[in-house]
């Protein structure tokens, strides 16, 4: 377990709880936000806090309102994916072929129904889509007995939409200058790692021998190289995990997908157990969890981690249980045997009731972790008795490894309410 | 645990072992397969029979000839999609616009890769992409760092299932006179339900109130249900699994999926942990286990039902772990909540290496079962020892309810081999 010792923070109550020592209001929920596990750049960290903090107060005005969790939760998801800086709706990264195809689900902890979109193209927010799958599929059979769909794709997830009452979006409204000139970077990154790979085909076959078309290989290699370094600034798909008055939680994700992937390809953020989860407890589970997760995709989705988490939080301690997880069932998996970088971090809460300390008093015990592999990873949260959200950009400590090493931290938030 | 007395054989054992009592010789490896847990009728029950049998041929062909259990699972499947009866590649349910699209997946228990479309058209064999796209990320990244695909939908996939040299296949050659008169039933029967609905809402809003008008409506009910009868031979999905000379698993699904469904829905078998799932035995499990689902694919998914199952087999009694593991993670589960109608199958294995009888030959127990909800379910079975396949159509037992019992019924084989 030698990556303990490169978490950022020792312990999970190393950062201020959200709102210790404070007496129980009637306004319950809590909920917790992030922009992304990747790299944030200090010029971009500012943007990112900004957003998160805006998406953790829509969802404390819908939570003061009433709204359920899968309300709150579609509320400041949207803030994150309207956001140019994300990738995620506006602003997601572009395919291969320069177009925008965005994944996204959400889960509703108290029913444990889901909805999901993958490669949808022409709407604003993919989460709103995924939500009102999930709300329609509550409402039970379709015509005729047909089950209702729970996880729809590309033109017909699209079509879909249309038909209730999703309005279109065109395109170009959806790309932003910084997303076009990161495609323009990542082609020209493309073309030169491909004359690399040609050069070096060349080589081997001995067309070319002498030491100056070496060189232009090593030149061209170099190249790429730096044009790697900036690579990971491009995993940014946002997520929210919510509380709410009554206890419970959802969960929801949203992401462009990584940059000059595919068309078609489809990443954690639209699979069910990959992307995000939400179960309150029951008798078998002590604690409701909430869980939404940030990274390379294929990574996420290969070891499911966000329904590993979840499972995991069920434990004693949840910061060692998340450190575990995220080591042995992400960094070490067996599913990922081979990859010598993984890359992701979560969002995770749990909470539970509190003994009662007076009859007409309830108090919800909220414990909420971030963990990455990744160099950074920006993170908001607030309950909806704090009178502003806290943000932080999270790091790997000075010489750990992204992709190898981890960061935990986190806090814990006593929510009360006077029942009436 | 009633639905224990459901049971339609009481214990595993109840069918013949595939070849108990024959000596080991050097060929290993079996293959289960399945063509869908739904409503066999006896009519149909043959030519379902008859391709049970060539696909398990197709893989038997494939292991004697050394290929490993991706390859044997790969041609076995192809079988499958290739029948006009099975809703799988040629043959499919069509969706709301007389559309085919297919799900399809495959997973390696060796390497636990994984590849997997979803809504995808004009490809004869959608597993051979699925197929594909596992052995391309095998490979490792592409130019510039990029992480290879697991999961592509729609036009995307199609797109790169052609430009990895899979032909295109004009979707008029996929339907079949079965399924486009299937269609056309289906159609009715939604416009009949939509009548239905429509007259029921203005007997409510009171525009309508003479007996003639009830009577109407009553019989149009009537020709609802009667449909809805034969609903059931929809869910036609196919899968296989395999276990190989070196003890290796693999599990691959295909599905045309639910009949009328919308454009783009994605039903589990493009999905990771849903579908399909294959694990060899590692350090923390001592079996290897494969699985294959059927059935109505948002409650396969919602369940995640291929990986309950492969968990659940590392118990003492296999046939124990999946009786419960039906019951309890799928009829009963939490996540299906409010569903009065649990339609779903599977057929798993598991296999471990027997102590060695002599230092020359090695001995595999390969522990096979099959167990669904719905009215029937197609299976087929042979090890590379037998001389052709056993066939069997499993039946829930008289008086037993779709969607609320099940049948479980298996075997066992042993498979040996003699080191040179």
């Amino acid at each position: 377990m030698e990556n303990t010792l490169n978490s950022a923070e020792g312990r999970q109550d190393s950062l201020p709880p959200a709102n210790s020592g404070s007496p129980p209001h009637n306004y319950l929920g809590f909920v917790l936000v992030h922009a992304g596990a990747g790299y944030h750049s200090e010029s971009k960290a500012k943007e990112y806090k900004h957003v998160c903090k805006r998406a953790c107060q829509k969802a404390v005005d819908r939570l003061k309102a009433g709204a359920q969790a899968v309300e709150a939760v579609t509320a400041a998801l949207i803030e994150l994916e309207d956001s140019p800086f994300t990738n995620a709706g506006m602003g997601s990264n572009l395919n291969l072929l320069g177009e925008i195809e965005c994944d996204a689900s959400i889960m509703d902890g108290k029913t444990l129904h889901y909805g999901a979109v993958g490669a949808l193209s022409g709407i604003k927010n993919p989460v709103l889509v995924a939500r009102t799958l999930l709300s329609e599929a509550q409402k039970g059979k379709l015509s005729a007995g047909r089950i209702p769909p729970c996880f729809l794709v590309g033109k017909g997830a699209q079509q879909w939409a249309e038909s209730h009452g999703i309005p279109p979006c065109p395109s170009e409204k959806m790309a932003t200058k910084f997303s076009m000139s990161a495609y323009k970077r990542n082609k020209r990154k493309m073309e030169l790692a491909e004359k690399v790979e040609t050069e070096r085909c060349q080589v081997k076959r001995g067309r070319h021998s002498n030491d100056s078309d070496l060189g232009s290989l090593g030149e061209v290699k170099g190249m790429v190289a730096d044009e790697e370094e900036n690579h990971s600034a491009c995993l940014d798909t946002v997520g929210v995990i919510v509380v709410d008055q009554e206890g419970n939680v959802a969960a929801a994700v949203s992401s462009g997908g990584l940059a000059m992937k595919h068309p078609g390809r489809v990443g954690q953020a639209a699979l069910f157990g990959c992307g995000c989860w939400a179960q309150n407890s029951c008798n078998a589970n002590p604690y409701s969890t909430a869980v939404s997760t940030s990274g390379c995709g294929e990574h996420l989705m290969r070891t499911m981690l966000a329904r590993e988490c979840s499972s995991a939080l069920q434990a004693e301690d949840a910061h060692q249980a998340l450190l575990e997880t995220m080591q042995n069932k992400f960094i070490s998996s067996s599913f990922l045997a081979g990859e010598d970088c993984v890359l992701g971090g979560v969002i995770v809460l749990r909470c539970c009731r509190c003994v009662e300390t007076s009859p007409d008093i309830q108090e919800l015990l909220v414990e909420f972790l971030w963990s990455h592999t990744t160099e950074s990873m920006c993170v908001g949260y607030m309950s909806a008795q704090d009178s502003k959200a806290k943000t932080h950009i999270s790091r790997l400590p000075p010489g750990a490894v992204a992709g190898q090493s981890l960061a935990i931290e986190g806090g814990v938030c006593r929510l009360g309410s006077k029942s009436d």
